[in-house]
Parts: C-alpha cells; sequence; structure tokens
C-alpha cells in the first residue's frame, strides 16, 4: 500500500546540503558517525513519521506519499521547500557595545540571541557587529535519502511507536500492548518509575492517542514488579531512604 | 487488642523535653503552630508505627505495647532511654583559623560539621572555639504524650498506610488495594508519575512489602487515565514538548 496522508512511517534518513555535500542530520549511526556529527545524547533508531504532522519537514513528509514499504528515495528540497531563501533584511548591524554590555565578546561564526532571535554573527570591526538572522540553512538545497523501513497498518504497533517516542527509555519489546473497545492497556516494566520526567512525557503520549487513536477513552498503564527475584539489588538503593515520616518523629539519632 | 510486637499502629504523639516543657516535635498540626515549630514541608497526619521498627525511639515504641486502640498516655523517657546522657568527652576545642579558612564565622548556637561530625559552637574566645558533639537532646529527659488512634488489623489498610508513608502525595483515599493469593494490585492515580524520585519511593515500598507482608511476591501498579475528560489541562503541558525524537530530524524551524 502507498503512503498517503496521516500513516504512520517509519523511515531512515541522510540529510545533505546539495552544494557541500555535507551531512548535517540523519537518524543512522554509523551516518552520523562517520559525518562526524554522532552525538551520545541521539537515540539512533527507525524514526516514526506520521505524514503530515511536521516530524520532518512538512515538504518533504509531503514527497514521502506514494513511496511504498522497502523504496529508496532521493529527494531534493528547494530553499523554499526548506528553510526559505536568504532574506538580505535579516541582516542587522549593531554596536560592539551592546553586546560587551551582556558580557558576550562577539566573532565571527558566534551564535548569538538579541531580542528573542537567534542570529549568527558575520563579521566584526570598527565597533560594529553585523548579525545574520536568517536561519542557516536558509538559501540551501536539500538532499534527502530516504529509505521506508515499514508502514505500520497494525494499531497495537502503531501504539508502541507513539509510546516509544515519547518514553525512549523503554525498549519497545518490553511494551506489551492490548486494546478491548475503548481501553488500551500498556503492560510497562518497573524502569517506567524511573525515567526523568515521566508524567509529562506520559502526558505526551496521552496528547498524541488523543489526536491519533481517537477510538481509545481509557489508558492503563500496569507496571508489575517481581519481589523475590530481585531482592539484592534493591537492598542497596532502598536501605539508604528512610520513610518520610521519620523526619517527623523523634528518630533514633544517637551516634 | 493490646499492641504488641509488630503491630501497624497509626499514633498522634507530642514529644516535649521534661525541664522546659517545650514542645520539640509532633505530628499533630496544631500542636505545631501552637509550640512554633510548625513546618510547611512537614505531613502532618497520624503516623504509622510498626512496634519495633523504630520510627519513633525504639524504647518508646517498647512502651506502647499494651495500650489498646482510643488510649491516651504521657511515657517519660529517661536520658538513657532516649538520647543518651551527656558525655564531656564530646566537647572539643579548635582554633577559631580552621574555621574562618572554612568561611565560617563561629559563634555560640552555631551547628557546625568537623570531621563528619555534627556539633554546636557553646563558645567563642581567645581565638578559640568550643564545640559541643553530644546530641542536642542528650541528657533531656523527655516527655512524649501518645494518643493510639488506631490498630491495624486489616492487611489491605497496612498496605494502603506502607504505601502512603512513601509516596505520601497520593491521598490514601486514593489507593486502591486488593491482593488475590500472592499478587497486589495497587490502583493509583496518574498524578504518581509527576512524584519526584517516585521509583526510589517505590523501591522503598517494595522494600516494605517483601518485609511486612512476606505473603506477597508480585506487585502490580495500575494507573488508569480517562482521556476525554482531561483534555484541556493535559494540552496546556504537553503543547510545549515535542517527541524526543525531532530532535534528531530536520524539522520545521523557520521563524
Amino acid at each position: 500500500m502507498p503512503i498517503k496522508d496521516g500513516d504512520f512511517v517509519l523511515v531512515n534518513y541522510v540529510m545533505r546540503i546539495k552544494d557541500q555535500n555535507k551531512v548535517i542530520d540523519t537518524n543512522i549511526r554509523e551516518e552520523a558517525e562517520k559525518a562526524g556529527i554522532f552525538d551520545e545524547k541521539t537515540r539512533y533508531e527507525p524514526l516514526l513519521v506520521i505524514i503530515g504532522e511536521g516530524i520532518l519537514l512538512k515538504s518533504l513528509e509531503e514527497k514521502l506519499k506514494g513511496l511504498e514499504k522497502g523504496d529508496e528515495k532521493e529527494i531534493e528540497l528547494s530553499p523554499a521547500e526548506a528553510f526559505g531563501t536568504r532574506d538580505p533584511n535579516k541582516i542587522k548591524v549593531y554596536s560592539a557595545k551592546e553586546f560587551s554590555m551582556r558580557g558576550i565578546i562577539p566573532r565571527p561564526g558566534l551564535e548569538v540571541e538579541v531580542g528573542g532571535r537567534r542570529g549568527t554573527v558575520i563579521s566584526v570591526g570598527g565597533g560594529r557587529v553585523i548579525v545574520d538572522f536568517n536561519h542557516p540553512l536558509a538559501g540551501k538545497t536539500l538532499m534527502y535519502s530516504v529509505k521506508i523501513l515499514d508502514i505500520l497498518e497494525d494499531e497495537e504497533r502503531k501504539i508502541v511507536e507513539l509510546f516509544h517516542r515519547w518514553v525512549g527509555g523503554i525498549p519497545k519489546e518490553e511494551i506489551e500492548v492490548t486494546k478491548e473497545d475503548s481501553v488500551l492497556t500498556l503492560k510497562l516494566p518497573e524502569t517506567l518509575f524511573f525515567i526523568d520526567r515521566v508524567g509529562l512525557l506520559i502526558r505526551g503520549f496521552q496528547r498524541d492517542i488523543s489526536k491519533y487513536i481517537p477510538s481509545i477513552d481509557t489508558i492503563r498503564f500496569i507496571e508489575t514488579i517481581t519481589l523475590k527475584k530481585k531482592e539484592k539489588e534493591k537492598k542497596e538503593v532502598s536501605e539508604e531512604l528512610q520513610p518520610q515520616q521519620e523526619q517527623a518523629a523523634g528518630h533514633e539519632d544517637k551516634e
């Protein structure tokens, strides 16, 4: 089935600037390493794209329509389709003083923020600083190499992918999804509780479910802890902790 | 049934220093306010005491044995039963320099830490600082006014109290406990996910369950989110967030 609007698609992509043939973004680890842009904090894995959502550039998502599972394609985006043309009016002149007062020593290439807008210093001299507020990719033609890894039909797989893109710390294979009528149940490992800001991430997931799987009106999360097995490792952590109420009591404190 | 070892008891208490008739600890809000020791961060509510555990002084827990629900009692603890007698060897002399080098200006009454031990400055003069490392309550006779609010027999109530003392942010009435054979199930509100360090708190609960309700070998947590009702409030929070993977993609960023 060719890709159409609203489809859940898993893609790999490599994004280059056409003129320079320079990779500036990718979700593939080896490509990132090769290009010298590997970042430890990034999860390199197939990217969930919901066609029309705008996780990738919308113009790019548009051009994925009609492709099928397994397809690979080179897609060219003109500046207008990508980050716009360069606008000379977005180049501004400031006095060097304005920066030194804020403790910034301007030099070409430095990213600065002025009035809430981010720009790049392009020249410094004679007490004047010239800042370019065009997007760094404005005026560039972009080349995307895209591979369609999968087009998800199965609702449970869609849900797993939605959960995973928010709560990435839980491996997909540890998420067990079932749906009965309008009740969605997710069985999750107890490690869920240790994820930073997990509440906010779950809110995001919740929003996506409301948006993309509107037949669901209740989400149940079930985490199961098996006590006997893990006794030892647990001990280390919890022995440092005391119940909160102990503070309020005159607890034993002899040294 | 009179209180015996291992019982789960809910108590109210007020602790005074006998000589001074000064309240220095209590779990009752009004008493704390009256005594001028009210602390916003403290939860003023019945305290769960498991006799022999040591949440209160063990000597005090010992003296609760035999009391019944509804009993009120004044209990006197000698220094030896409480924080020990004062030991003159725990009074030490330091040069004022040692403190000034650490940026501390010593004055009588100041709490200081020296070599990992906490003490109180009792005098300063002639370049010398005298520090008392005795527990502030050493040598004091303590008076506890204790009221036995309840003695828990029901296992589910015990479990609710154990959970609540760790995860105090969840009101007890929002915790639904069921037990089937060795499987304990706790139904909890979604606010659980927003509690700071919830993972560690749950580990503590887990430890208590292993210790006090050994018949349980599996704990299941179930949080239920109803989507339709709460749509509006959720929107505010989640619209600020974008899925984590978006960082990895060349997302729309035109200003």
